[in-house]
């Protein structure tokens, strides 16, 4: 009986590792160190090696594995080849078929923001719906679209790079892809504390909680969230980028719903608030009640995801 | 042998009807007048009457016909279920039973714009491919996305809804939809003459070849092909609207191939060229060489698109 999976979510510093029920309940996580020396040669042999001593550990065997989903940092296409991964060092790489070789069990591969997305539609802020828009506010701004219970990926493995949506004509600086104007230079963690720094220029004079030598996204919300004028400002800046954002995107997919997560969205109900309020302005009238929701699997949806992959 | 299908694209003023091959060739084709009287009760008897006659006078048999497409000025639901279409004087109204109970053959209904993309993709534009954006540049702007060869209809019928996306923080005015700063409002046919005559009060005494009381984007782009200076400026603001828009869409889809259709791409590769540079400045990067093409099948996208429904 088929009644266990795994799902791997690699990073560039450590891989995390879990193993499911099929049903979704997860019975163990763990880590593996990512060793990408040797152009990142090491990575996939030792997180089979781990997986395979979890199994003699826990007396499982492979007729009773699904399989295993990877979670990787890069764009997958749909046979599971990676062109290139730059946090892990690698170049090309078949990962479905250098994963089953290594384990003779099944492998699927997604890029992990899209497999952190789906990890949110199975277990997460967003079970119950099969078609959603996930935003992931980290150092960077990450984006996964599921359509009919399937990750999006896209005809060049951008489907839900919504991080580089154009939408601040203004910009002058440049975002790390290249572009000016991108969501992620104003959504992310560092793009809230350019914000801040840049209403803070704007106002040297006025009172105010934030301390210009310890910005972070944490503090500006922590300020708003004590009545601090500037910091209310910062973050209605912030919520008017992202809400008429996700405004232009559910007008393309028309989701069920939309998710917010990665460690800006630790801000809490305030965050969704203010992302709400503009959204309602902006979004089509047929969209204006599409909810929008806290993701509640932590660092955990990496590894939910993948393992769902593997549940089709 | 079901070697036949019926294309049928219901307007407000007529209804387009086609009779294919199964293969994509169109044999036939003709209109309907749409009677909006009786709240359009008269609208699905006078088309069904119009294609059971077409049988007749062709000696085509119901066994010979895989189904009937309907294409429809309104949402439609995955059970081709109308909730109102008000070019039509229709409430609610279930479009496949209604359809399947005057003419015995199975029917399929979507809405109009999404099914003109799907004819673009089988036989137009976007031939070849099964991933696409299409943006119609007619009197409004309408949309349709096409994935894995079907229609994105999205959660509430708004799927491609991608004329009411938010494109300009700094308009004044209404749009249609009741929201404000649309692309429909800078990038539709009347959105070219709003364009033309705020360029055009910025420079009262400028020389130009544009007359303003004959200000159409007809007239506009034919001046802009014979060099006219203040038109460059219009259309370059044409170009910069909707090329950063479909920037914003791709990096939610990342699809094969973009169309561009409606009354408006009558002015041809100068405007799909003009429309590619400002996209190529925002779109991601793996996007950015994402093809911009024609549409090719005019008012008749529609009826195929109308007949591809049934091919499933």
């Amino acid at each position: 009986m088929e009644n266990y999976c795994f799902g791997v979510d690699v990073g560039g510093t450590t891989v995390k590792c879990g193993l499911f029920q099929i049903d979704g309940r997860l019975l163990d996580k763990w880590e593996v160190k990512t060793n990408t020396s040797d152009n990142g040669s090491h990575i996939l042999p030792d997180v089979a090696e781990s997986i395979l001593a979890k199994m003699e550990e826990k007396s499982l065997k492979k007729e009773e594995i699904v399989g295993i989903g990877l979670g990787v940092p890069g764009p997958v296409d749909e046979h599971g080849v990676v062109p290139v991964a730059v946090n892990l060092h690698w170049g090309r790489k078949e990962l479905k078929k250098e994963f089953w070789e290594l384990t003779g069990i099944n492998t699927m591969a997604g890029n992990d923001a899209n497999v952190a997305a789906l990890g949110e539609m199975w277990k997460g802020g967003g079970e119950g719906y099969d078609d959603l828009i996930m935003v992931t506010l980290g150092t960077g701004v990450g984006g996964g679209i599921i359509m009919k219970g399937k990750i999006v990926a896209g005809t060049h493995g951008a489907g839900g790079e919504i991080g580089h949506a154009p939408v601040n004509p203004d910009e002058t600086e440049s975002c790390n892809c290249g572009n000016v104007g991108c969501l992620e230079q104003v959504a992310s963690a560092t793009g809230i504390v350019r914000l801040a720094k840049a209403e803070m220029a704007k106002c040297p004079e006025e009172k105010t909680k934030l301390n210009p030598q310890y910005l972070s996204a944490k503090s500006v919300f922590d300020a708003y969230k004590a009545g601090d004028d500037m910091a209310a400002r910062i973050v209605e800046r912030f919520g008017e980028f992202l809400g008429t954002a996700l405004a232009c995107f559910t007008c393309v997919t028309d989701p069920d719903i939309i998710v917010i997560g990665g460690g800006v969205s630790r801000a809490g109900q305030p965050l969704i608030d203010v992302v709400k309020k503009h959204y309602q302005k902006h979004a089509f009238q047929a969209c204006k009640d599409t909810p929008i929701v806290l993701a509640q699997l932590g660092n955990d949806a990496g590894i939910y995801g993948a393992a769902r992959l593997v549940l089709d």
